[in-house]
């Protein structure tokens, strides 16, 4: 038995969530934040109450002090040792990771190669890395990456129409995002259908504010809906997924801004916020619609439209479909989303039950019985996928 | 019995072609190009041979007088009074036009306050117009847009998830493009089909050198795949369809070139030509791919895989779907890109036929006459919508 310590490092944040393995229990889970603040937090769960501390937390290397002092001070854990393995989430892996994978020196260096890719994410997940690294040295630790899953993309999916050099020089092409969710929860979709995942075609649905859709046949990744980077796709909490690219010079005339500021209209001012005007949380949004606003139900019409749409275009992608799911925060919870998502889909097999559709946050069917494609809903664990890495590469279990 | 000019203007050329209605036969056609050039050529076909003069022409005007000059000249018509309307296709009707209309001087004030999101063709369609009135101030001219067939597509289909103030100020939304095309075919379709099209679910694929897709339910564009301009949507000849918007701010930087710059690779150096690396020129790609070009083959696979998901997308926007047309340079006449695209369609409905697919440039059902969907070859005809319209809305017949 061991336990796994789950990472997730923010520019200013450190997620942790420690399981105890094979049995995958959560045995703890936390975020330090505002770290490099005097007024940094900590929080912890203690025997499944939320303990928190507000105090300086100078860098991530004393949060990961602060951290492991607790563990043992709560007596979450009587001793490191039984720690076992570290695992990172990193988020671009760019083409040379496609797997995770037990991290030295050479893999560090190549996650700075690629942190080009995402200059605000992987230089936040290097110094986590080498926060725990410091102080553990002898623990091994796993970098997870968000786009590995996706590099079993074939080329005509994963390459734009733009000059091959740009490739070639520039690394330019779909890399894909929420690949340790697709990959949870399409493995867990065969195991809930008690059929080996070779033989599926599924379509992935993550929705959360952040959100992205992937097309796996026999459990590989062939599509997905974010592209370059996690910006392209369907419409999201505040980003604008897929728009004409004409419109970027276009607005830089009109609004009289720069390449940069367009892009941080896109990432921060579009999507669900600026379609209803007033909020990017879709539960805020279902409210507004319920009670009859025109721009509430605008945002709720183009959101799972373009889901809608890319249900067809991915269920063609695999010539026919299995089953689809619904993954993170709104994917799990909102039935009024789903709901607008998988109307008028009986052409192509899917038939579901209103009533089964109502469950929310746990793993369900909510297809009728005879529906040749099924349709699920289950809770993404993204945290299980790195402790099943980190113990597969790493540590003992 | 009449006779109707249906005309297309560029910046340096004039395309005419004179039809009789309501027969909608071809009396002649041609084209006058190099503009303002000492070396411009006037082409027009006189009883099926083509003649051609090169001659300084110094502007529009003169190349209408000297195209009316010769149409009595070769007789092809006794007396200028036979032409009873000018049909002009207009490339942008904004939201302002969602039919063709008869040409007043607000229309024509109408045309040039639209300019501004075409300004390569809008002002370059209204000097035809303005040639055209001057010399026959007294024929009624009717301007046939290309957006106007798109404009009933719904909300949630032509907004971007962009600020919403975007759309009112500046006019950003998708428009769309092909207009006349694809409801040429798709009225043909109705018609091949003996079904009312009210009643129908078309998917249209104008595959030429550009190249659109839509959604047509009940005669009506519900989606099309070009956007706020005709960059947006599949691979084609030279433009790259739709990319992750955050790459044109990364090329500019990487490549070092201004925005307008990436456009110009965008427009101009991406699709087939930047994939297959030596033409943009379908024919010239499929040789090379049967040759075992592994570029030509991949070209050919990102092109063809990108319509395949349209399909899928376009079906599910519909809720199923009656018949897949086929017009344009591509789509009527090479059946290597048909069969790639409809490969794997069967869990659809569609059922096509190898042998029925090799047809060439004439109406063609290609589908197994148990295939539920049904999918049609159709020549599109863009001068006889507008000879139509002219009619309708000017002209007795």
């Amino acid at each position: 038995m061991s336990k796994i310590m789950a990472v997730n490092a923010g520019s200013s944040s450190l997620k942790f969530q420690l399981l105890e393995m094979p049995e995958e229990k959560v045995v703890t889970k936390g975020i330090v934040e505002r770290i490099g603040m005097d007024d940094a937090v900590f929080a912890i769960e203690v025997d499944g109450e939320k303990k928190k501390e507000v105090a300086p937390i100078e860098d991530h290397e004393k949060a990961v002090k602060i951290l492991l002092d607790k563990l043992t001070k709560f007596a979450i854990i009587d001793s490191l040792d039984e720690i076992e393995g570290i695992g990172h989430r990193v988020v671009h892996g760019g083409e040379k990771f496609n797997d995770s994978i037990l991290i030295t020196d050479e893999v560090i260096a190549g996650i700075d190669e690629v942190s080009d890719l995402a200059p605000l994410h992987n230089p936040a997940n290097l110094v986590g890395i080498n926060a725990f690294r410091e102080i553990l040295p002898n623990i091994p630790a796993v970098a997870v990456f968000d786009t590995a899953f996706h590099q079993t993309m074939p080329e005509d999916s994963y390459l734009y129409s733009l000059p091959y050099e740009y490739y070639e020089k520039y690394g330019i092409r779909k890399y894909g995002f929420h690949g340790t969710s697709h990959k949870y929860v399409s493995e867990r979709a065969a195991e809930m259908l008690g059929r080996p995942v070779e033989n599926l075609r599924l379509i992935s649905c993550h929705l959360g504010n952040g959100a992205s859709i992937a097309a796996i046949e026999g459990g590989k990744s062939v599509d997905t809906s974010m592209g370059f980077t996690p910006l392209a796709g369907i419409t999201m909490g505040t980003r604008s997924g897929n728009i004409d690219p004409s419109l970027i010079p276009y607005i830089m005339n009109k609004a009289d801004m720069s390449a940069e500021e367009v892009m941080d209209v896109l990432n921060k001012k579009s999507g669900m916020l600026a379609l209803s005007g007033f909020s990017s949380d879709l539960r805020d949004i279902e409210l507004k619609a319920e009670e009859g606003d025109k721009r509430a139900e605008l945002a709720l019409n183009v959101f799972t439209s373009r889901i809608h749409k890319y249900i067809g275009s991915y269920a063609t992608r695999m010539s026919g479909l299995d089953a689809v799911i619904f993954t993170a925060g709104i994917g799990e919870n909102s039935d009024v989303i789903r709901a607008r998502v998988l109307h008028g889909l009986e052409f192509m097999g899917i038939y579901w039950d209103p009533m089964l559709n109502k469950t929310r946050g746990k793993e369900a069917f909510i297809n009728y019985p005879h529906s040749p494609v099924k349709v699920m809903v289950i809770p993404t664990n993204e945290e299980v996928v790195i402790a099943r890495d980190t113990v597969r590469l790493g540590a003992k279990s």
